[in-house]
């Protein structure tokens, strides 16, 4: 569900054109419906009425100011993964006690600065860090609270780059080591381990592999809440719902919640949910302009103005993207075509064989945009970072400028050696 | 070839103590050496002596401007591929008749652009490009000079994304499109056809490629000169020249240069090449540091402080890099390990299954980190991007600056909607 929809030929953003946007604001352009967004924080969070969890947006699908300014003032928390991502959190007024801190590689001083702002916790993600924010908390003699990630090691079905869960892969510890450290919790007296975290990767369709995972992390947190006298409050399982990119069929969000919470609702957890892409990832479009249409001896290249510097999920994922006209024609001269960028590289490509009619001058939407869009973007070719605009109902904010040139060469010493 | 080597148990650029560098200016950090560059650059332009070719430097391969200024005040020419390579060319005073460029993707502006410099020409990749370059001579009332850029369809043994010949990538015409355009050059009254211009791809480590490409190309220039009167003055042969990362065995330039000299020295034209890889590939490193050492279940994982953002090679070509301590140690403690960067993401890797033996706070120096390394960095995850710095002998420079955070906001705005 989104609202990008055609009146009549034309490509519609809520209430506003795209065309008209896309000539207002020049391409590349990013563009997002506030609406769009609003509607799947809050259907996120009706499906899980029965269990109230605290909602934390997942912070690396797209940082931009306003769109976390937008569901923090909704009630959102967030969910962070670096300093630069708590900075963020801190600008846009996000309450300290909102906020999850997750990474493999947290710095001393990301650390400390979370503690500063007086994050809920920490998910923890292997013995050294839980050793280094032990030491840290020696240090400020005060106890830090933290969650325990486990990695489940439970089967996902989705690209191998976005599966966080089993055991070839960096993030959290296996139920064992997690196990070990609930039972020996006294070795660790300034953390307080408040809770468990899992995050299984991102675009999973199904809801099996969630209740595989809330299971067997649900008994060894009993076991050893029974054995040990240890309390657990906080159940976070983190994000990585699927979303319709092309044919997939992901279970309904009602589906999920309703299964996930019958397991819960009982316990006396705290559950906390980190969607990302659920919220924003078919919120937004990225328009982009046709520069050529090149008919080589195998194939047809539409040449955008936008390429893999703006949109990397092609060539990194081979991610497919919907990419549709901002202005239906009637006639039926669809040729296969490649929809590629300029950047001088063959990776630089948007979409392959699609069916397209369309000239010079006009505009493209590329849907499902986002997420992992602008977050992920480069100046690769020397290329301007692309602006955003946000849209709701007949109005349109901008909340990204485009880059300019000097931009390229902000931090840049000229030395002769 | 390049000046990293240890000098006892160190890791020195040049003379410098890499662990001094890394303490000095923190990590990660790209370090550049400049005699390898120069090496480089002074390899090439001897091995060619020959045709004396004009050697453009390809600036997307590194973009820094120290290291443009470095590589014109020696004589280079630039490589560019955008408006913003070209404003980069201007900032280090390239002269416009050492400039060459190409993109599929070229924008008006950006043409314009370049014409107002006086660039020496456009490498022109389609035809509806050469009648957008027409008609802007036309409003321009000037002949503007350009090369056709030729996709001479030839065997290329290199990663599927930095292959450009073949009837399926996007760049370049095939030969009978070129032919004819040549045959009917008057169609094109605004625009001056000086030369012909491939390139095949990018890591090429034989010579046969190019002694087919230039043979293919020869004939069909050769045809039409003969027949149609038309006389070209360039042969630009691009760039690709493959390096040592791993265990290729690339051609030795000064074969490459033999062979391809042999075909082109008894001609007429003046030669043009296009090396980025091959001057810079390299010339540098990137230094990160030990954040935690993790023993996983199946596997033991080296997370460093330097992620996919500052380097994505691993993750977007599944690249090879040596990875190094800055400092040997003598013990017999390596174990096969990981090397992961921080990101959210299980492609956030920069090598796989490395024999290493590390502690926390230790330093790792990635190798052949010259050429697309800081040119393709992002900011996801809202992270900083990396400084970088350029030694010469015992001198070093700071040509970028450590992103702080609040750059990352530098173009955002909070709005509420």
């Amino acid at each position: 569900m989104h609202y990008f929809t055609y009146r009549g030929n034309k490509l519609y953003c809520e209430d506003l054109s795209v065309k008209d946007l896309a000539r207002k604001f020049t391409t590349p352009l990013y563009i997002y419906s506030a609406r769009t967004i609003l509607h799947h924080f809050y259907k996120i969070k009706r499906a899980f009425t029965k269990i109230t969890p605290l909602i934390c947006y997942s912070v690396k699908a797209n940082s931009n100011l306003s769109i976390l300014k937008l569901l923090v003032d909704n009630g959102a928390g967030l969910d962070i993964v670096s300093g630069g991502e708590l900075y963020r959190a801190k600008k846009v007024g996000c309450p300290g006690e909102k906020i999850v801190y997750a990474s493999v590689g947290k710095t001393e001083k990301e650390i400390k600065e979370a503690i500063d702002y007086g994050i809920l916790m920490f998910n923890v993600e292997s013995l050294p860090e839980l050793l280094k924010i032990n030491s840290i908390g020696s240090l400020l003699k005060k106890r830090i609270s933290i969650a325990l990630r486990i990695n489940p090691e439970v089967d996902v079905n989705t690209h191998k780059y976005v599966n966080t869960s089993g055991g070839e892969t960096k993030f959290g510890m296996d139920l064992s080591t997690v196990k070990t450290i609930l039972e020996e919790n006294k070795k660790y007296p300034f953390v307080d381990i408040v809770g468990v975290h899992f995050h299984l990767g991102s675009q999973i369709t199904e809801v099996e592999p969630f209740i595989e995972a809330i299971r067997k992390v649900l008994e060894v947190v009993e076991e050893v809440e029974e054995s040990k006298g240890v309390t657990l409050k906080y159940f976070n399982i983190g994000g990585g719902l699927g979303i319709v990119y092309d044919k997939e069929q992901p279970q309904e969000i009602e589906v999920f919640a309703e299964r996930i919470s019958s397991l819960l609702e009982e316990k006396k957890f705290r559950v906390i949910l980190e969607p990302g892409r659920f919220i924003v990832g078919n919120s937004g479009i990225l328009v982009t302009r046709v520069l050529y249409v090149k008919d080589a001896t195998q194939k047809r290249f539409i040449i955008v103005d936008a390429g893999m510097n703006d949109l990397i999920r092609p060539a990194l994922y081979n991610a497919y993207h919907k990419i549709l006209p901002v202005e239906l024609v009637s006639s039926s001269n669809k040729k296969k075509a490649d929809v590629v960028g300029p950047v001088c590289e063959t990776a630089d490509f948007l979409g392959k064989d699609r069916d397209l009619d369309v000239k010079e001058g006009d505009y493209l939407a590329v849907f499902g945009c986002g997420a992992y869009g602008v977050s992920m973007s480069s100046n690769y070719n020397s290329r301007l970072r692309p602006s955003e605009i946000l849209v709701k109902e007949a109005k349109a904010y901008l909340i990204r400028e485009r880059e300019c040139y000097e931009d390229l060469l902000q931090k840049e010493k000229i030395v002769s050696v």
